[in-house]
């Protein structure tokens, strides 16, 4: 048998040693579960949900007895609330959680945030491990260090920084994956070549074909390429007072266009496309984006769907817009392209504005 | 009218700027909350409970109109749980609360407690200050960070390190305190100075009948001094992995008795004062304490009292016990005096040489 390939990325947040991240990224790194993932007594609560059993299935066998506790989640934008958060807290804590053990989360973007989230509180903090196992945690939700969940009020209102200290990514961990959701979370993948590295979004538009026909290779260098991108913008600043705003790119929309579709009509990645046409309107009349660049991106979200239509109605949308956690006194900041590969803020993009593009929008 | 004597102490967390915190101490400090109190966008959410009304109404007058909501929660140890979060999250983000507004949370430990965990999951986190209005808030619970709330299974098993901005310490805020909730929140001041501060220790003790008449003076001495103490250990270790879990004097025990009572029939410091009783048993065996100084502690507490007489059941304590958040795999840790204003950690003394200390523990 000849040795995967595996790459191993830090990501540092700035805090103490305990809050840094070792990312492992490599094809049949679920097998290496046990030696690859860290709790200071040894032992692990594992939060997991239906979907991800089978990687579940290889987590479980390669920790063995010492897993002392399993927590089943529902990983639907609908479950993403504090009682799923307090349901991990009252099964750890009855099985005796104490301080030096860890958390490790199975599946996408939800059981990675609420699981995440309830490290963050347990015992005023435990360590967790994610194992992401959609496109879309590989890119992006698992790392970082944001957890939270949603409030009837918005999403991802309640919630903390709290970096998980592993991360796996093995690819074979997606392969039960549909392909409506393994195309939806490769858009935040994209997303962060378009923000920070035209080389990695030229490379893998032209491998798009083969990324879709989920080869491996071509999706570890897209996804590590991703990954490289969020861990350098996160590590320069964690709390996401400046820079780190950026990997917001068709977010401030996306998230109002999922909001307005109740969470059921669009996935995360799906509004995020949507969220990044509008923006890049926006970007051609603000920063210059050249007409172009504008429609390689769109030709490239287009391949990745298509995509269900969102909602465009100005009403419902600036309620959505009001409520954005990035909104300051100051406005609702933008995340805008000068070009492929480099983004920036624009600071208050008056509302109308984001209404105006969300009307005109298209991905064709 | 010459002004009152102000002192200012800087409280560093180690992390970024933004978990620095300012505490000013000194009479009359309320009347400035205007001036002192802390938000990037000048706006407040106040969080307060029915005792404190009366320093909750100098705050609210110096704040005026900066103030966009106001949540009252039960100040009780029943009340201090993960339902009272939420409910100031509800409050707060209704009225339409953003990342550069900040909490004040103005009452006793289990008010800033709750509104502090609350400031620091709210939008993963927005800035908070905190009015403590009891001794016990003023000498310990609002000071270095700590918040959280309490689960079924235990008290403060759910909460976050999130320090607050600014801490107001005005003694005239615990006026309205009853006789029993002043003198149960100073064995959190006199617990401060004997295990980091001999001289203080020795000079409260000498002012003890005027500290007890709330002699201004006396108290700010005596206040000032275990602020001193927390911040400069809390300083050095604001995530608790070593020196911070002195501050845990009298409290291993202290929390089995409170829990033992059902958190009705004694005070925490009431329990804290028990606790210390059961830990100078152990001291004097296990560290050299002489018993004179174990004597001259135990004559403060029995002034700070009577107290009512705690639950000795072994079997009853023993189930507490090991529920205790700081039992690591390795045992339940223990803090022990040397002499008077010097403390060290026994790793791991076993559950059995606790009850036998609480077995024949004294406060006369």
């Amino acid at each position: 048998m000849t040795e995967a390939p595996r790459e191993r990325i830090e990501a540092r947040s700035g805090g103490s040693p305990a809050t840094d991240t070792t990312i492992w990224i490599g094809p049949g790194l679920l097998q290496e579960a046990g030696e690859r993932l860290s709790s200071p007594s040894g032992r692990f609560v594992v939060v997991s949900a239906i979907p991800a059993q089978p990687a579940a299935e290889v987590v479980r066998r390669a920790l063995g007895d010492r897993i002392f506790c399993e927590v089943l989640i529902d990983d639907r934008e609908a479950g993403k609330n504090l009682q799923a958060v307090l349901g991990i807290a009252d099964r750890a804590l009855a099985a005796g959680l104490r301080r030096d053990d860890a958390v490790v989360a199975v599946g996408g973007g939800v059981v990675c945030d609420v699981a995440g989230f309830a490290a963050a509180i347990l015992l005023r903090g435990v360590r967790w491990n994610a194992v992401p196992t959609t496109t879309g945690a590989m890119a992006d939700a698992a790392i970082g260090g944001k957890t939270g969940v949603d409030h009837p009020a918005g999403k991802n209102l309640l919630g903390a920084f709290h970096p998980p200290c592993v991360v796996l990514i093995d690819p074979r961990a997606a392969t039960s994956l549909s392909d409506r959701d393994f195309r939806a979370g490769l858009v935040e993948a994209f997303k962060a070549a378009w923000i920070a590295d035209g080389e990695l979004a030229r490379r893998a538009e032209r491998a798009l074909s083969r990324i879709l026909a989920r080869d491996e290779e071509s999706l570890l260098d897209l996804l590590g390429g991703a990954v490289r991108v969020k861990v350098s913008i996160v590590s320069s600043d964690p709390r996401e007072s400046g820079e780190r705003r950026l990997l917001n790119f068709g977010h401030t929309l996306g998230h109002a266009l999922e909001a307005a579709g109740g969470y059921r009509d669009l996935r995360h990645g799906e509004a995020v496309a949507w969220g990044i046409a509008a923006a890049l309107e926006l970007s051609v009349r603000r920063c210059g984006l050249v007409p172009e660049a504008a429609d390689s991106i769109r030709g490239v979200l287009a391949r990745l769907g298509p995509f269900p239509p969102p909602c465009r109605d100005p009403r419902t949308l600036a309620g959505f817009l009001e409520r954005d956690k990035k909104a300051t006194a100051r406005g609702i900041a933008a995340v805008l392209l000068e070009s492929i590969g480099r983004a920036r803020i624009e600071e208050a993009v008056p509302a109308e504005e984001w209404l105006a593009a969300a009307a005109i929008m298209s991905l064709t």
